[in-house]
């Protein structure tokens, strides 16, 4: 397999589940600040022009959520989702939902304003980043008093659902908004950034 | 099971896919208009305080991926998801993550706003409604050119992914976005507004 990158972004959770349950698999990064997510080559890849990507032996499959159900299934051994269990498993499906179209929405309007308004109208680039911090902080008030069980996401299990969340975590200090607000949050955050495979990932990506 | 909704909003996917298994189910309506998804009573079974909401007797299910998938997997003679081959499984979920997270987020900035930028800014507000057809039209050709195989968006079966982009479909009108641009598309809502089901659940919905 083929699992494609870029240092920071959401990505993170896709690579961290990849390295977590052994997959062999190639990593290729790619460099936002030269836009090669919009290279022709990677373009005609994935249209789509984002990270993460994974190509497998069956084709490319795009997405978080679906990628991470993908490992988790695919690694059952690794036990990071109840995937024999419906109801479990779509709780799990459920918050990184969630994640990605509410929680990164919510953060993307700090970086990537364009996409919702005309790039050349900065008193609207600007409100929607006055607004990050306010709606990145209810975001994680949801979470951590709704929806975390504690110690992990779903409970006693380490699954999908702290990858993806601990991906978003490392974005909030940028967002204006100081984890330790949320105690949940911020065990997993600990926890963690002290795991071998996180530091692991950490490092293979900024290097 | 009950299951709550709101006319026209995008908890009709997860509507349609519950009538056309045949689930067993009740079907609460909340009314937006008096803002009964912010009530104290749904929002104790819900703090999302959103749709759609599935309660079963194991819990709570929220967002349409994870309920899509939950009615697919419980079902599965209703063959509505390859459930049994993780690749293709999550290349559904990828269908339906890039609508969730993607579409229906650019559609909100025609009527939601107010998520985004401080609600007393009407600059801003307007300025993101401005932007709405340019970026519906770009998801819309985006997944017409490459991501819906046809007849269906997954090929010969019809789908969950087929339920929730009919769904976004019936806002394209709203969104300044003519459906004809993207003739995949086309067929495929007008197939479904041709379905029986279908049929029956807009019928219910609005009556």
């Amino acid at each position: 397999m083929i699992f494609f990158y870029a240092p920071k972004a959401c990505s993170f959770a896709s690579h961290l589940a990849l390295e977590h349950v052994g997959a062999e698999f190639e990593a290729h990064r790619l460099d936002f600040s030269k836009n090669q997510q919009r290279d022709d080559e990677y373009l005609s890849m994935n249209p789509k022009g984002r990270v993460p990507a994974l190509m497998t032996d069956q084709g490319l499959l795009t997405e978080n959520i679906a990628i991470l159900a993908y490992i988790a299934q695919s690694f059952p051994e690794a036990n990071l989702a109840p995937v024999n269990d419906p109801f479990q498993f779509a709780r799990v499906q459920a918050f990184n939902s969630y994640l990605s179209s509410t929680v990164h929405v919510a953060h993307a309007h700090n970086y990537r304003g364009y996409r919702w308004v005309d790039a050349d109208d900065p008193h609207s680039i600007e409100a929607m980043k006055a607004k990050v911090p306010d709606s990145m902080r209810e975001c994680f008030e949801l979470m951590e008093n709704t929806m975390i069980e504690g110690p992990w996401v779903m409970g006693d299990n380490y699954t999908i659902c702290d990858m993806y969340l601990f991906t978003i975590c490392q974005w909030l200090e940028g967002d204006g908004v100081d984890i330790n607000l949320f105690p949940k949050v911020a065990n997993i955050f600990q926890l963690m950034n002290e795991d071998e495979v996180v530091k692991r990932v950490k490092a293979k990506e900024l290097a």
